[in-house]
């Protein structure tokens, strides 16, 4: 579309599902970007597949233990190949134009933080450095005039409809819900749902974290905090919308009754190929949509009683300081105890809760509080479980 | 919302049906708006009605048999009363902020071209000077540094979503219908249906004109071309959807897969309300909505069998020149026969048809050529009006 010099471009994160995704949208238009490094915690193999196309310049593999494996995969490309946590931060000052913040967990975020100083712009797939580190991030992005696109297909959406100038003129911003997997169940009957019920997404294909997520509704619980920072928008301000379809992403309601949607086929390469080539757009392999062939988008209420994540959310963004992060990592805990069958479906909310009564919220954070309380939460969540499951 | 100086403003169609909302909506934020002009044809009881809220410095009323009556009606106000066609065009030339074109066919058209040199911004609603002079109007408004900010909910919709730098990545626009009172019919059930109900129109309560445009799609078929002239986009790339809630007022799909979306309860209060507090916008006496109440959009694909109107359309704009301003003059006077019963629903279409194919169309019209165009259409419509009659 127009012939402007390629992007340098650092994928951190590079086998999970948006990683992926991202490789499939910059090998559409190859001559567009030029791969500085790509990042994975322990998938050799998805990396070095990677790698072979996007011709990077670094390497890199969180869990050295694979390093070696990785060096003979890699033995005929030019790449430099590096390994362990340390290189993985050194690597996110690289300087770029766009980095890929796409590493799943609280792992992400010092990556990611890190990259601000460095680069123009960050496409922003890792929830975690705004859920538990939002304003401190937005701040930064901002005194360092380095741009934050989110790919999260809600946030993106919104991001695409909000502009500085109608910023005050916003009354609410909705973000859409499928309802996952269990929309339309009752509370006792979420009780015994298997791990294997949970990750079947009816829209979303996606890593085994986030669907749990989706199916607890944890997932919008941790958009509307993202959101809140990202936009710097009241908690309050923000609606959550049932719409299983997933057609309509996002939705912006202005103060004198026009409400703005963003919508499309849901299709991670969308919001991607949005971030890489803003503020360009170019044509994707996603389906266009046509309304006239789905024939009707349905909307409900959230059932509250039956999904508490959102509203949990809601009261940790109002608590703000470390009870986010101590939100996020207890979260992470307890959708790997359900994973391995360790805890029960309603389990997950119940413990979350437990452990924020529990810890104290520390306002005025910085990085090593926010590490601190995810370490402690993370603790006291495994005590927990332990403690059910004698 | 913000104290910057009140806007002067003319009302050029004051007590039709978009003139008497925007009076409503200038009501809230009386200080905002001081009223310069208030013009109606021939209402002179709600013209009165409307200079004595707005307190305007003249008030005219095209039907100069109407004029003492005004001024018996308006004697104890300090506004000058005018009246005739004269005193119309001259007063399109007073410099105001805002002139809203709200009077409806071909007699709007003169003022509003010659506005353009005189104000900052027109609020318009007169369809037919976009179908019969969009190209040169759109040109004049540019050379001229006037803004021109559409009141129909679908280009309204558009407008409130194209932006400058984004339009070259435009795929396709798409114009909502919400089918009118005979969607569903077929073609042989539409033969005899009645003025009666075809102006029962199942979403939005308008004057008699647009009513019958709306059953018969013609409305939706002047809009695409409207939308042609407006947004400087072919009328290939621009679509019908229908969509009977008319929540969804307009779509813009971009290259990239990504679609957005401009809805609202179906309120003229939005659209005017937009334009005359742009680049604000103020609280509205409009319902927000709320799609967890709706629960349901339902959207498809437009007949074009039964209803021919938006396929003339595209003919009629693609061969441009006077063809639009024929179509619209012989659909003034076809309208006005079936309102009459003079003339079968179906009659309609078929007729204006017959006129689009016997005249010539010139190409490269000045104000002077899209007049007579429009009176050679109107007496040939009247004429094979006259010989089916017979």
């Amino acid at each position: 579309m127009n012939n402007s010099s390629p992007k340098t471009i650092s994928i951190f994160g590079a086998t999970g599902s948006v990683g992926l995704t991202s490789v499939d949208v910059i090998m559409q238009y190859p001559e567009k970007f030029i791969v500085d490094t790509i990042v994975a915690k322990s998938n050799i193999k998805k990396l070095a597949g990677v790698a072979k196309l996007l011709k990077p310049k670094l390497v890199i593999v969180c869990d050295g233990s694979k390093a070696k494996k990785l060096r003979i995969l890699l033995s005929k490309e030019k790449c430099e190949i590096q390994s362990g946590e340390i290189a993985v931060i050194e690597a996110s000052a690289r300087k770029v134009d766009i980095f890929i913040a796409a590493i799943t967990g609280i792992a992400g975020l010092r990556s990611t933080i890190n990259c601000i100083k460095h680069v123009k712009l960050i496409a922003l797939a890792n929830k975690e450095s705004l859920v538990c580190f939002g304003e401190n991030i937005i701040k930064s992005a901002k005194s360092n005039n380095c741009k934050i696109i989110p790919l999260d297909s809600e946030h993106n959406a919104l991001y695409q409809i909000i502009n500085s100038k109608e910023k005050k003129f916003i009354k609410r911003l909705i973000i859409t819900c499928s309802g996952g997997p269990f929309l339309g169940y009752k509370r006792k009957d979420l009780y015994n749902v298997t791990p294997g019920q949970a990750l079947k997404h009816p829209i979303w294909n996606m890593g085994k974290k986030i669907s749990i997520d989706s199916a607890t509704l944890m997932n919008k619980g941790l958009e509307l905090i993202e959101a809140v920072y990202l936009f710097g928008i009241k908690e309050s301000q923000i609606d959550v919308l049932i719409h299983p379809q997933s057609i309509i992403h996002g939705l912006v309601e202005y103060i004198d009754g026009s409400t703005k949607a963003n919508m499309g086929i849901p299709d991670m390469r969308t919001p991607i190929s949005f971030a890489l080539n803003w503020p360009n757009r170019e044509i994707t392999k996603t389906k266009y949509l046509e309304l006239s062939k789905i024939k009707s988008l349905t909307f409900d209420n959230l059932d509250e009683d039956v999904f508490p994540a959102i509203k949990l959310c809601r009261e940790v963004v109002r608590q703000g300081g470390t009870a986010p992060a101590i939100l996020n990592a207890a979260n992470e805990i307890v959708v790997n105890s359900f994973l391995k069958k360790r805890i029960k479906f309603s389990n997950m909310i119940e413990i979350i809760e437990e452990v924020l009564s529990t810890l104290d919220i520390i306002q005025n954070i910085n990085l090593d509080s926010i590490i601190i309380a995810d370490r402690n939460a993370r603790k006291l969540t495994k005590n927990i479980i332990k403690d059910l499951s004698l």
